[in-house]
């Protein structure tokens, strides 16, 4: 009931707001995009990857996206793009448009220190804390119970979800999202040993995030120990991510889930990393490199390209006979080179 | 002081409300359940492992939960059961009952939408956010700082801890417990890779979580990219664990700590998953699958069993000698074969 | 602006505070620590590492702290410290007061329960739950909404970051340090099964936390199910690292992101563990080891060293090729030992 508004659009509409080529009845109307199983008459679907030819053929869609050399592949109404699966997300994103959750204006439940700056587009939610100096930005939507701190600054049209705490000083781009529980800005783990017991190293610098960032549930950036934590333009995290501090991570790279990435690495542009992989530190990895997923890079990569460090599974029982030996692999190797000592001298004989 | 009433059972009424065979004298009573070890003369304890035989044998405990094997192991009263486990699981809650944190009623800092529905019975801490059309079962509990989002459900009888975020629309059955800093619907990680930059895809699914999911603290499950991220009911998921979008949990399962589950993947009933491990995403894993801690899963697991990828750790020493064969095994195994061919020529002269 | 009060120093009067041997000018005056290459002439330095040597000689930076063997090693201001990396955290602590964030006294929109005795002296922030019978030490700090359950303790001059969870009950000691997010004494994954569904096992211990003790931004450490989990005073823990029920962590060990400890492991004293590393449940880790990064524990370790199980990363090719011999270990060995046999056998001829 809430969304009554839901548009609707017919392909003809799309195709003048989206580009792409429209092939068919251009008077068709959709009003939600879905798989090509499971979509309705009323849905518009995609079609990006060979192996669902066969739903190609028996989807109930409205019409399809498909890719140039798929122009021929349905009789549906059907829109051709070069890059079908980012025509999908364009398309969504058109038909699924984010309505505000939050009403307009600063809740009254929300503290905001006399000495910050909320633009008055903005949207700030409820028991919200907004720190001295703070700056929040033009159509900034901040969710309740999220941590502002002291000079820290919101660009235009971020949005932040709720129970996100963003330390002190610490800079946050333009249509940034920040997803819920995101802590940016706690210190990072500096720490000097001294007779045995740990002293604290202030945590001096911040965090600074580009534009169109997003950053997902429950992910941390650490503060850096005395320059900044950098996060560029257009880097996507996932959940559960955990930068340390003084990390660089190039503009428009991506880190899937529970990846860690220790202090002071460099990480270059348009890199992927995949799910639970770890980055130690004070390292760099060029650009255009792609971590697989549960790798653990232990020294810099300076050549693009794809990287691997999995241990394969297999049966518990076959585990058990195989793992042993990893543990002797100096040991049979050492064997192999007495084998063929031994076979050389007979071979002379 | 705040817990006078903490209850005192004799063994008979424990006997009368949970089952299980009754020895020795029932008027004894217990205040709490405790190991065999640290267990003092008021208290229950319990053996359920025969490496805790000799503590048996000299326990302060009031009386003993046995299985049907250790009749006879004491002569202490005690409680017979088929599985003691369990019994001590059941006579733990009933010696434990949980007290109510929350005051009734909704506390008078809490946001509640004039359109969201809460029982009469429930209890909302303070500072709460409860959005549009969100609906609030019988005798739920929801701790201070949550948000409840838009035409979100909690069934009845759940309990939701601190600072945990519900994104819009998701749904949580009945009797669910979520644990601190948990986030249920954030974005799934949609992305679409155009000329070098990432286009978000809307996440226009939800979570369903069914009756008697408990989920760990920090926890995070993604909302589904189209359709609906999905917890059937009584899993147990432990704290910080991934679940990314489109995901399946089969009924029954339980996951320890820090597990992550890549997009879409579907893993089956009735199966466990240890500490750390990843899952990787588009698989299967079939009912019944027992995953190791620490193991990656690369591919789909279609028998019942268990599965392990562990690598063992050993001194840095040693794995300093043996790691570095690692990366020559394919060497290694090039070198057997041509000892093999060699000696196999020699052996036929 | 908000800091017009940045102090500076004569390095004299840091010597004064902080000890040392003052070789040059001692009314030289800085006002903050920096790093051999971007330092100012308003900066104090610090040369800890031999690879750093040539930016010693080129640095801008007006004095620098040095260790014993290098007090000739630069005509600047220098202070000879026998450990010159702990100096530079006591100077950087000196430089860099925290200057409170949090108004004094209790914030009118927190919600303290009558019962709860708060110092005079704490800050307690916006939107705060404070629970039953909770007692609050002196100069303690904690941000906007975090939820102090009831019967919790925290210790003097502690700092609790915003959206931090304690949950009933626990011990928190004095100057420790909880960062945004954490939650402390959630339920432990306690579980039995019956009949193929998963029984709650009350977790009826608490967490009790020691002096000095820092923990990370969104780490997780669990109640204990019957006694109490138990983090020793001077431990450091990295952000979003899962400490399960019944653990106890010996004193100033220290651990890097994402570790995750299992239920029931006691770690030793001055242990290191290095990022996302796992340590298995019920065994024992003695004193002074160091765990490398990405390694699994998974059984007791008995001797002081470093262990490492960590698989070597490669190029995705290159591994390819050698991963798959890791699923035939046990064959390769075996195809060894019979080319021995039969190379003996030969030789034997």
């Amino acid at each position: 009931m809430r969304q009554p508004e839901r548009p609707s659009y017919s392909l003809g509409e799309i195709v003048e707001r989206l580009g792409g080529e429209l092939l068919g009845d251009g008077s068709v109307r959709v009003t939600q995009i879905a798989p090509l199983d499971t979509a309705k008459p009323e849905h518009l679907s995609f079609f990006v990857h060979g192996k669902y030819r066969r739903q190609l053929l028996t989807t109930a869609a409205a019409a399809v996206i498909v890719g140039e050399a798929e122009r021929d592949a349905t009789s549906l109404p059907r829109i051709v793009s070069a890059n079908p699966y980012a025509y999908f997300a364009r398309a969504s994103a058109l038909l699924n448009p984010a309505a505000p959750e939050m009403p307009a204006g600063v809740h009254a439940s929300a503290v905001v220190d006399g000495s910050a700056i909320v633009a008055g587009t903005a949207r700030v939610g409820s028991h919200v804390w907004i720190g001295r100096n703070a700056r929040i930005g033009e159509r900034v939507t901040i969710y309740p119970h999220c941590f502002i701190g002291d000079d820290v600054v919101v660009g235009d049209e971020s949005i932040i979800y709720p129970n996100v705490s963003i330390y002190r000083e610490c800079e946050v781009g333009r249509r940034v999202i920040i997803h819920a529980g995101a802590v940016i800005g706690a210190d990072g783990f500096g720490l000097a040993l001294d007779d045995g017991k740990w002293l604290k190293i202030p945590q001096v610098g911040a965090v600074t995030i580009g534009d169109d960032v997003e950053i997902g549930a429950n992910t941390t950036i650490d503060r850096g120990a005395l320059e900044n934590t950098v996060i560029e333009e257009g880097v996507k995290l996932d959940n559960q991510i955990q930068v340390a501090h003084n990390v660089r991570i190039g503009a428009h790279s991506a880190m899937a889930g529970c990846v860690g990435i220790a202090g002071s690495a460099k990480i270059g542009r348009h890199c992927t990393v995949g799910g639970a992989s770890v980055i130690l530190g004070h390292l760099e990895v060029a650009d255009h490199v792609n971590v697989s997923a549960g790798t653990l890079v232990t020294k810099s990569i300076s050549a693009p390209g794809t990287y691997t460090s999995a241990m394969p599974f297999s049966t518990h029982a076959a585990w058990l006979k195989n793992a042993a030996h990893l543990r002797h692999l100096d040991a049979m190797a050492e064997r192999i080179k007495q084998l063929e000592a031994r076979l050389e001298a007979l071979e002379r004989d």
